[in-house]
């Protein structure tokens, strides 16, 4: 592994020590990814596992707007093939953490005879703007979101591009009240995000940004869904969602400062809940159709 | 989860926010704990499960001498019973985080349909004595231990302290050459301690603390082996293993600072490997004989 300039202690003690000079603040994040659920092992190549694992996390940090710090990985290996598996994993991971500067601190390796699982724990910085929160929309927000939506599955959930140096340019130029990465679904994350806000949200269905893999998906499966479903329930697309006030939604879309295109979808209302509408139509309930774990 | 000083972003946003104010550095550590590996889900508590996953961190942070801050916690949680299972861990995690002043910081809570799987992440800080490393023990450095080994499987893997206190006391009142604490096997410990020293270690036999659990361990299996085999190799005991110099281990010994016992067992040689003695007999080779994570 790498040598970083915060990593006083890299892997090899009993734990890492990372220099925290100068950061009043530590962010901390964890996602664990198993096989069959988050990938499928037999299908792809462990590095793009390793390399899912990894953006997932800094996608968080990407919603809260914090600078990437230092990552530790723990990883459950099949007896069968572990120590390939393991050094495709490391091997995905190190190019997204040089992108990002990222220290790989260490971690846990294990065996057993269960499928491959890949936890990693990220420690980013808050900078000078602090953290960009869920709960900060308002009623009359507009909902900005990066990118497109739907069909992830078709490669987009291995292959993304955390949306880390976006969120730090959007949160260093402009005013913004809250944001979430979209993991769960445009529609379940845009609900946590107006739920965690005390408001409701509105999404204007024609502006909703559809990704071509969300028709793809809807032709291929040809089970009456259409791409728009997709796009707001397929979860997995790792684009920024945020509040803005109508003032600096209209300076951020006529700016356009990302690589990638921001697109406002709707607001922020009082009424509590999710709603959508088409063009000047009623306003209808939106059930979040995203991914939830579910229990027997 | 209970609210903690430093905590200023707690679990419910896309990341945790912990305030790093007059800390220097940042321990950080990380363990995963399988099914049929780790525990029998089928036969203990899921309180104890939680409650080891929490444990055998703290355990690594005391490894380096360092004081719990934070930890964060990724569950593979089993569809059948796991929302009960969830619940079941946090309560086995909050009494040992209470007791050590440690934020409960956040998580991610995943289902599948494979054998439950525990990942914490644990931050510490150092104190102003600085980390106690892996790599310190000189030729001449005598071994300390604390406590007893072998059998835990019958019971102190899942139920032993962390020696948190023990090491942050013994690292502050004494010079501490190096540490490492005992979790694959005192004799695998003991070799990793040596080599990463660069130098070799000899036991002598008959003063290592033996824990009755050993004793009852050898007499269940009745295969020939021994309780000091049991104490040498079986692992999961998670006491300290120190190197330090003779004049310091005997003032330690003569003042017995803690209230578990401390013993010496041995010291460190200028040739590398392990090794073992009997009384003022012949140095012969000790083969670590502690766990490791086999592929095949």
């Amino acid at each position: 592994l790498p040598q970083h300039p915060r990593l006083r202690i890299g892997p090899g003690d009993d734990a890492a020590v990372l220099s925290m000079t100068g950061l009043d603040d530590c962010v901390v994040t964890v996602d664990l990814l198993t096989d069959h659920v988050d990938f499928e092992l037999a299908e792809v190549d462990p590095r793009r596992v390793g390399r899912k694992a990894l953006a997932v996390n800094l996608s968080d940090l990407a919603a809260m707007a914090s600078r990437p710090l230092a990552a530790v990985v723990a990883v459950a290996l099949p007896r069968q093939g572990g120590q390939e598996i393991a050094v495709g994993l490391v091997e995905g991971m190190l190019p997204l953490a040089e992108k990002y500067q990222l220290a790989m601190a260490g971690g846990d390796t294990n065996s057993w005879d269960g499928p491959l699982v890949v936890s990693v724990t990220l420690l980013g910085a808050l900078t000078a703007r602090g953290p960009l929160r869920r709960s900060g929309a308002r009623p009359g927000d507009r909902i900005l979101v990066s990118g497109s939506f739907g069909g992830s599955i078709l490669g987009k959930h291995l292959d993304f591009e955390p949306r880390v140096r976006e969120a730090l340019l959007l949160h260093e130029r402009y005013d913004l009240h809250a944001g979430i990465d979209a993991s769960d679904g445009l529609s379940t994350d845009l609900a946590h995000l107006a739920e965690e806000s005390g408001c409701g949200a509105v999404v204007q269905r024609e502006a909703v940004p559809i990704s071509p893999a969300a028709g793809q998906l809807a032709a291929r499966l040809a089970d009456g869904s259409t791409p728009l479903d997709h796009a707001l329930g397929d979860g997995e697309d790792f684009e920024l969602i945020l509040a803005v006030s109508p003032g600096e939604a209209e300076k951020i879309l006529a700016d356009q400062p990302l690589g990638v295109p921001l697109a406002a979808i709707g607001q922020f209302i009082p009424e509590p809940g999710l709603w959508q509408r088409q063009g000047d139509g009623p306003r209808q309930p939106l059930v979040p159709s995203g991914w939830e774990h579910r229990f027997r």
